[in-house]
């Protein structure tokens, strides 16, 4: 059988993509073998205080602090958050309802959308997963019924969340479905003049680093009305007086109907789950009953509802903004021990761009034997021979913690470049 | 624009399949405006005792006794399993980790993953909901990785859950799909004979009603090596000495490197979330590498973590059995109040054929007022002219309560057949 292809269709511009999970698994296996038998992939792991896990070496445990995880504000061992899953799930006597959301919610999800809807001032669904929430999301905006019964030419940026790209052919078996590259407000632009109707699909604040172009986004929008889905996984809650995010706090009053931010429920926000904001009445009527995770799947579980309530109660108090400030610091201090390429800004993700992979999977090793855990990515993740070290600074860690991961940076790059030499 | 449509090519058949999101929701929304005016979907509530919940009607409550949940065993609101869920958070003082699974895990969740291995006699990989794991595998599949590195024609039963069809053009992208009629084995056969490498989708007790015919299927695995996906989510817990479920009940000693079942942590199984049955190490490592859910989404929460190693323990005891015969009495008892195409099998779900989308939606809210809810079921769920209401049995439904239901059933029908005259 030869290798198939979906034909990616736009007026003015023409783009085949092509799915080959055989040949990237081929890529890859190498480099993740390499990765699990040095121990720095798939790891079990004990929480300790602050930023700090145990991990389980088979036997033994080794005491690490963790640069993994992405609870930026450091919520997710928070004492009220915990108390607050537990609480829930107290009070129902259930954890979770397997059922369709278009049948049965328990009663305490609707008090949560409703409290969701007021702190970022949108309409607020959640759902189990930000996965779950982009599935639903993506085909109902290629159906043209966000966007007057027109079809939009579907762009997506080359950088795109994993969760995002996965459903360009399903997405292509209703409409136009085009890839631009990273940030490419002019080519989007050309999209624009050239096609009655689009919508962009990409992330706010990138996993690997660096933010969606969203003043340029929004100045498209107000000329030509392009319609923006973003996912803000990984801005929300860090930014904005209630936590709105990196993208919800940029958009002026009313998300208004031609945009929908995707958010997480974990990470900054420290509960669990998923969440999509929208801005009209008719948006959320059409996806409480269409979404395929709200009509096919069930619901966050209470645990969830629970832990969530209770960070949107956080939410509005002065901790946040003690937490943003806090992060914010740590993220400074970082800069002015650590050079990357998001130097200076206000996110929390640095990516340390080492090049080669089994040279990169080396130096994580070599920090876990030190005391600290980082991501070693590379290919299919970023392009190969772009691997490096990503590292979730959090409002948690403290600056000795910091001056540690940096010190030992220092060390294992220095190392391994005398070891090249 | 044009519809666009894929083309789904087999060797020998061929089958075109598009997707259309927009006509499904023109022709859909009428009948979604009437039943949620009629107050019979998207119900918020709170739980009551056995399968009672608690109405909320904006301001005022309702009790009514609930047929809509899939929990057919009563496991949702078992005081192990909650207490599960709770100690799980107290002990770990976390709910949730964001981060990939290939990075970081909660120990808690290996342990659950080798006691479910254990209860299945399978390699297990937990998932934060069968949509996540529907979609971490069939990708997986359609590159040849589990077959030989020969690219599987993909086919896929007509009936297989919104979940996994949502994907056909995905797969497309990859590898030839074909649809074929519901459990149509001698075309499935065909297809085997025609080409090298197969593998068929479908589910292993259907949503609305039947089963996949397991022993035709095992028997064309055992002479051509037809690759079998099946998703066992409305099986699990209620079949087997420990639970294992419809299909792996079914399947010989070990699951083998040809066959792939998913099932349901919530249903039947009482706790949240979904998971993987595989039969290989191969298979396995592949799986936690590669799968989009494991790569990039994060794992089950530590509360449906809980709950799950709470009911795993409760499926080595005596009260599995004892609630499987439970069940079996509520749907025998029913079977005997209410003839369905479903009488008789030994699965809970039934399906009341109506006809009319409008008569359907009338009869739920008439249930509803009697103290029963039923889900009503129409297009695009089936087929349109094709509505009925769907009930799910369970072992904690009272004797009482089945024959209250199918008295109510008896009058709302005769009701509507004698205007109907």
């Amino acid at each position: 059988m030869t290798e198939n292809s979906i034909q990616e269709r736009g007026a003015g511009i023409s783009v085949t993509s092509s799915r080959n999970t055989r040949a990237m698994i081929d890529k890859a296996g190498p480099q993740f073998d390499l990765a699990y038998q040095s121990g720095v992939m798939g790891l079990s792991a004990r929480p300790m205080k602050e930023r700090f896990v145990s991990i389980d070496l088979g036997g033994s445990n080794k005491c690490v602090l963790d640069f993994v995880r992405c609870s930026y504000l450091g919520l997710d061992n928070h004492p009220e958050i915990v108390a607050g899953a537990i609480d829930a799930v107290t009070q129902y006597k259930s954890l979770h309802w397997s059922c369709a959301r278009t049948r049965l919610n328990f009663a305490l999800l609707t008090t949560l959308e409703n409290e969701l809807a007021d702190l970022f001032q949108a309409r607020v669904i959640t759902y189990s997963s930000v996965l779950a929430a982009n599935m639903s999301a993506l085909p109902l905006i290629a159906s043209g019924h966000l966007t007057g019964n027109k079809k939009p030419v579907m762009v997506f940026d080359r950088f795109a969340h994993a969760t995002l790209a996965f459903h360009k052919p399903t997405l292509a078996a209703e409409t136009a479905v085009i890839t631009i590259d990273h940030n490419d407000v002019s080519m989007l632009e050309q999209i624009c003049k050239q096609n009655p109707c689009v919508a962009y699909i990409c992330d706010g604040v990138y996993s690997m680093g660096g933010t969606a172009p969203l003043e340029a986004l929004l100045s498209l929008q107000q000329r030509y009305g392009l319609f923006l889905y973003i996912d803000d996984a990984h801005g929300v809650s860090l930014f904005g007086r209630q936590g709105e995010g990196f993208v919800r706090s940029q958009v002026p009053d009313s998300v208004g109907g031609r945009t929908i931010i995707a958010a997480s429920l974990g990470k900054g926000f420290g509960a669990s789950g998923g969440l999509l904001m929208l801005g009209s009445n008719e948006h959320e009527k059409l996806f409480r009953r269409f979404a395929i995770a709200h009509a096919f799947s069930a619901s966050l579980n209470l645990a969830g509802v629970g832990a969530a309530l209770a960070s949107a109660k956080l939410h509005r108090t002065a901790e946040l903004l003690r937490r943003q400030i806090f992060l914010g610091e740590r993220i400074e201090q970082f800069d002015r021990l650590c050079k990357t390429d998001q130097s200076g800004l206000p996110l929390p993700i640095r990516f340390l761009k080492i090049g080669d992979e089994t040279t990169t999977i080396s130096a994580a090793r070599t920090l876990i034997d030190r005391g600290y855990y980082t991501s070693a990515v590379f290919f299919p993740t970023v392009p190969q021979g772009e691997a490096g070290l990503r590292l979730c600074l959090s409002a948690s860690h403290t600056k000795e913690g910091i001056e540690g991961l940096c010190h030992a940076l220092d060390e294992v790059l220095r190392q391994d470049k005398e070891i090249r030499r």
